[in-house]
């Protein structure tokens, strides 16, 4: 463990939880990041989880991007929470990124609040969180300081880097400005920027937020609760977007949640299944996610552009010779199959290796979390033929 | 004029105006209004214009039901409003719903706020606005209402009746609870039932009010400014399901509203053209409508169901002789063609006369608003057809 590197605390893990839980890893790396226009921030820290071993060839890591709220807690257990991580059922021994095969690599994004450097933090300067005094973030900076992680690790490239919706923009971003640093980039439910539609929603998110009285421009931090109806009201809204038409009918339509009838209750705000779904979603959400994070993190989305026209795309990603891997799902309307196709074509006109796929799934932009044999059958022998050759 | 009519002031009207603006005829109900399960609301007012003459025969009424946030104000200039009315374009002098031919009728809905009586109305046991103590509204509530204001008009059966999305539920029910009382049933843009998809988008609009701290529980009419944040913020998300990925990508895409290029600042809320438009909306749209309103019309849409199950609706709509007219619009993901085509199956199967027609327009769920001439093509033979066959 190198000098920047720390685990946290392990104290009080219970003995039953302790053989199979994982901490973060910190990383702090060695000089200020350089961000856009010459502003710096720093130090930072960085909170990351590895899976399995890497080779002695360092020729088998796998990097994973997170999405929007998702965080370093890919696999496996964590101290202090009860769930798997967010994609346990694609990580470990036998599973699609075999961990007996592969080292696995994924951490919390900076502006993220889950142990990587981002508005909640202490700012040095002041002693207290940055709040909204955080510099602004792009796909691009999230990428630089992933990028110095697997340095920092002794890993020269990378066999694959693997992300979907805000975790694929990654994907891409990593391949066009650290274009020797992967040999395969998978990007799932993902696009080249955000359509308009997005850009609509997420706005929606961050007026609510904003216009929760408890926001007290983003220094809540010792304010009590904060701006919670604000930041569930915007879960609420981004998970409509994240089902699929279909699946929300399926698995809700217009069942009760308690009653055998209608109350005709103005007030009854959780009496449709569906309601009462999307309420609870909000408020579990605020339990574990930061309103700045969510600010930052959804503008650096809205922000994202690998290039301003659909025709520069292609010179944009000339630069790396990795394999690539797109996938879309059918009932995805937030990041379409159009979109999937678009930086498919500029990969095909730079005559890159791209194998692409629409999978069927109903599940909306959320199958890429789901729909994990699906996407296995893909991703699996992709990766190994990646592997064998690279080390051909 | 019978006794319970009688016409706004017009003392304020400037020469200039006077020709061609109209007022809101005042209609009075004699009774009280039985609601649900015997609760009854009363004395109430109904507000409503009509455009055109009754014919001798009284046979050339038609009845337009408007949408959520639609009003009486259906064509032409009224009375202190800059701008004509919702469906100009489609009903005057030689237009579709043309006025030298038909009488058109439009009433505001129970349950809103501009002149039929609704939760800002005066609650004449109390002295005070409503509020939420206002009773709950349902579909068959409101279009009662439009069904007595019908008689009360000397009408005993209309020629037609109009509507689109919550204007076309009424449509329905209409022919569904009076069976006798139309010729002609055109449904723009509807459902039988709301989706648990639009159930979802609807209660994220009311949490947005119930979560806004001026909302006061409903009480906020001699409090300022009332719940502003909250009713902009649910207009917003609303805005975004009545328009199609592609009409708002081909409308503002990514384009920014006023800079050159991005500020990357975290406030700029209103930075890309989508994000400005939508923000405009949400305050246009707090000026002229009453967040209790909201509440109760939402939820109005949300209980409106025909009949439970969709093998159910053919014996819900099975006493009516009239012809039906079912439009749907290829890009309204909101209330999609296959919702109309469960109608236009029910009413096959109960050998109903039904013309069905899946418009293409890029416009979405707001098609039937815009695209006035393909509509035009379809209403205008429908209901001469429609006369002809009545005047038999």
């Amino acid at each position: 463990m190198s000098a920047e590197t720390e685990t946290t605390s392990s104290s009080d893990i219970d003995s039953v939880g302790l053989v199979e839980t994982q901490f973060a890893e910190l990383f702090a790396p060695p000089n200020p990041l350089t961000l856009r226009e010459g502003t710096t921030l720093g130090p930072i820290t960085v909170a990351y989880q590895t899976y399995g071993e890497l080779s002695p060839e360092k020729d088998n890591a796998i990097y994973i991007c997170h999405a929007l709220t998702g965080d370093m807690h890919a696999a496996g257990r964590m101290e202090k929470r009860r769930k798997s991580g967010w994609w346990d059922g694609c990580i470990g021994p036998g599973k699609t990124l075999d961990t007996n095969r592969y080292f696995v690599i994924c951490a919390n994004v900076l502006g993220g609040c889950q142990g990587t450097t981002g508005p909640a933090s202490i700012n040095p300067d002041t002693g207290t969180p940055y709040g909204i005094e955080f510099p602004f973030v792009t796909v691009e900076d999230i990428v630089n300081v992933h990028s110095e992680l697997v340095r920092h690790l002794g890993i020269e490239r990378l066999l694959g880097v693997v992300g979907g919706s805000l975790g694929g923009m990654q994907v891409l971003q990593w391949a066009a400005k650290h274009p020797d640093q992967l040999s395969a980039a998978i990007v799932l439910a993902s696009a080249a920027r955000l359509s308009a539609q997005g850009i609509a929603f997420n706005a929606v998110g961050r007026r609510a937020i904003y216009a929760d009285p408890n926001f007290k421009e983003g220094q809540f931090y010792d304010e009590g609760e904060g701006p919670r109806f604000g930041l569930a009201l915007a879960r609420m809204v981004a998970h409509i977007t994240y089902l699929s038409e279909d699946s929300i009918e399926l698995k809700f339509g217009r069942r009760l949640q308690d009653n055998d009838s209608l109350s005709h209750e103005l007030h009854a705000e959780t009496e449709f299944q569906i309601e009462s779904y999307l309420h609870y979603q909000g408020k579990r959400f605020v339990e574990r996610f930061d309103a700045n994070s969510y600010l930052y993190l959804t503008k650096a989305m809205d922000y994202f552009e690998l290039a301003p026209n659909p025709g520069d795309l292609s010179a944009a990603l000339s630069k790396t010779d990795a394999r690539f891997l797109i996938v879309s799902y059918d009932t995805d309307w937030l990041f379409t199959t159009t979109q999937s196709k678009e930086i498919v074509s500029a990969l095909l006109s730079q005559q890159k290796h791209v194998t692409f796929s629409e999978l069927s799934s109903p599940y909306g932009h959320d199958s890429f979390l789901i729909e994990l044999d699906k996407l296995g059958a893909l991703v699996e022998p992709f990766l190994q033929q990646t592997l064998a050759t690279s080390r051909r």
